[in-house]
């Protein structure tokens, strides 16, 4: 959402833009917040943020600005740029930020690139690179504040002025000689003690922490459960080896909540970073196929019954109906589900009791939906047994769904399949297939009083 | 996910409930984090979570271990103690969390414990009641750390050293005289700067904040943007009223990702705390509503073309195919709008370079499924006219779909409805009335080779 002042401040850099007002719209920049920038960016076209971009002069800035962008805007703002400017850039990112933008470009540009940086950077964001993604190790950042345990009070504060890189310390963490993580302290807690007590007096050793081969989505779920600011990362040993800040967990959580529901309709989230429809295409291909399996199957049992449709033709007519009703409330539980399990507010233990209030209500629904929609066909089409034979068909359609819309994703979850992934495409064409076999054959038993 | 050691202890937390030993299960949760306690409780049965929650002795654990459980279990703990005991718990709770709950209770109760409450807390809890649900006003805390600006540096440290309320403090806001906000100061900075400076001349005067009325994803949206920590909720004069910290941001933006999931399958995260089946059918009654009628237009436009399906019965053993495939294809598009739209990164103004993409990419799909479904045809049934009027109709359909996938959510958008609740059912049975009308067309325009 645009709001008013982002909209005058858009309005005024496309009127410096268009008078090519370089020093106004260089100064101008100079004033705004990095995410302001990088907000009113994602809506200049490609020359006018291209434009926007290269006025900024502080490769900071540049940096802070990039960080908030996403990676197909960056591709292109950085396109026409020498290495030399790049690497020069991606010095004064977080090296986690840095990490993703070298591993999103081509190999040999990358390493280039690294070459160019300053040693110590490039070594923190090869360093990232060396774990796989989406992992603790991969989003880390390796800038944390960590002290000694016999550091005074005093000490401590004087040390935290002279820390350069620690514009984001939340916590101090307390190693020993070897690194190993041994307790936190809080910041509120270090300027109230008296001075020269040593931290090891005042920290807690009751550190929460993760590894760094931790699943990011677990990292976010623990940052959220023990609402902290910064989760600080360990390797097997608890040695020390980074931390990650909470604005970097709620992007993680924001990205796997988009990625769930883009997946949940057979798409992925590539798809907006992806310019090549034949791209797009190939993501959602897999549903595809599956359509045209499950409703090959769908063709091939309707010709089954064959006989009984042409001996009956309005049975034709509610086809559509015991389909959707059924594929509607299938995936109500399946989404119940689906998400349940990955906000954790559904865990694998309660499939039984989850089984049991779904299929109360796939009955309760299946019921109404069944009569309305047989009483309907009895009054519309003066047909009380063919109501009857739809109503029955939703009743039961809709049961099954429920059941198999709840039962199908914890059996992805507990096969460690993504419930998201697999559910979706499944259950609905299974339930398609499952509707009309019920419907035509209760159809095809009751046949004597339907003509 | 229950990780091993929460497993662990919940057998013996288990274990300690069997054999009735309330001293020992007391002194384990004394040494318990509040948050696994919450955890933990989740798992337990009924009974077992009432007897467990009943041993917390202090009130302020029992707050915090309340505060990070959802509405319906919290009820259940509650519901068998006295409002005396219940008003305790409440006055050591954040008061947004405390108004939450009360908001919660039936109005009479609500009154009761209210007036138990001490009067500081009660009112605290009065005043956020008085917000409307779902903006800045509500969700805030009123306890911030504020000084005035002639404040020196020295004086600022000593005063947080004795605010006892003050754990959370992240930043220090600096108000005028008439309480209104003019600057923020890091506690870092506070720490480096020399002592008698007032605190005015080392503030930061852009101050990024809130006003009581704004809505709680928009408070959301802006902490992720500017990676806050907190941000100040101020009413219409820029007097400050309280701040929202990031963790309550986290819950808001899972919880607001959730709602969109539950309501694009037409259901309601509401589902999750109501145990009465009737409730929950009720919830998601709308959507069955939608596509009773939807389908039933369906049926009626069979019905129109009943001489077409009496002609060449085996016209409908494809009619679930042509619906399922548009069906998925304008649900994709749909799912990319509505949640580009909800995370901002699709936004109104993007309508036609969307809709371009969506165009382009609902092209190509159309014409490969269509290839494809008409080659089945053709090859399967020997059938090559029929193979072509499916081919054509599955083309237009997906085309169609696609089309109003991306639209339908922009146009709801636009007149301020949620596109997704009122997106999800629309277009499910739209287009399955699309996707008829347009086969059975064709195949009536085409009967004379299809017999």
């Amino acid at each position: 959402m645009l709001n008013q002042r982002l909209k005058l401040l858009l309005q005024t850099v496309r009127r410096l833009i268009r008078r090519e007002a370089k020093g106004n719209l260089r100064n101008m920049l100079r004033k705004l917040h990095p995410a302001d920038i990088a907000h009113l960016i994602k809506y200049l076209n490609l020359k006018e943020s291209k434009w926007t971009f290269d006025l900024i002069e502080d490769s900071e800035m540049a940096a802070t600005v990039l960080s908030e962008l996403e990676p197909e805007i960056i591709s292109v703002l950085l396109e026409d740029l020498d290495n030399v400017k790049i690497s020069q850039i991606l010095q004064e990112m977080p090296a986690d930020d840095a990490a993703e933008m070298v591993s999103d470009m081509p190999e040999e540009k990358a390493e280039n690139i690294l070459r160019l940086m300053q040693h110590k950077e490039s070594k923190e964001v090869e360093d990232l690179l060396s774990y796989p993604e989406d992992t603790a190790g991969r989003i880390m950042t390796p800038h944390f504040f960590a002290l000694f345990e016999d550091t005074t009070a005093e000490e401590a504060i004087k040390k935290l002025r002279d820390a350069v890189d620690a514009e984001m310390v939340f916590y101090i963490y307390v190693i020993d000689r070897r690194h190993h993580l041994v307790g936190i302290v809080s910041l509120r807690k270090l300027i109230i003690t008296s001075t020269g007590s040593p931290i090891k007096n005042i920290m807690t050793t009751d550190v929460i922490s993760v590894q760094t081969h931790t699943d990011q989505e677990e990292v976010a779920m623990m940052v959220a459960k023990y609402n902290l600011l910064a989760i600080p990362v360990v390797d097997e040993q608890n040695k020390m080896m980074g931390i990650i800040t909470v604005d970097d967990v709620i992007d993680i959580i924001r990205e796997e909540a988009t990625e769930d529901i883009y997946k949940m309709a057979g798409t992925s989230e590539e798809e907006l970073l992806e310019k090549s429809t034949w791209k797009i295409t190939s993501i959602r291909t897999p549903w595809l196929f599956f359509s045209l399996i499950g409703e090959g199957l769908s063709s091939v049992i309707l010709r089954y019954y064959n006989n009984t449709l042409q001996g009956v033709i309005s049975i034709v007519f509610f086809i559509p109906l015991v389909m959707a009703l059924g594929g509607n409330v299938g995936n109500q539980s399946q989404t119940i589900v689906v998400r349940g399990l990955a906000t954790g507010r559904i865990e694998q233990l309660d499939i039984w009791n989850i089984l049991f209030r779904q299929s109360k209500v796939g009955l309760l629904m299946g019921f109404l939906a069944g009569i309305i929609a047989g009483l309907c066909v009895t009054l519309f089409y003066k047909h009380p047994a063919l109501g009857l034979v739809v109503g029955i068909s939703v009743f039961i359609s809709v049961n099954i769904s429920a059941i198999v819309g709840t039962i199908t994703p914890f059996l992805f979850n507990k096969m460690h399949v993504d419930p998201a992934v697999a559910a979706g495409p499944f259950i609905t064409n299974f339930n398609d297939v499952v509707g009309i076999s019920i419907y035509l054959g209760i159809a095809t038993a009751m046949m004597k009083y339907l003509v």
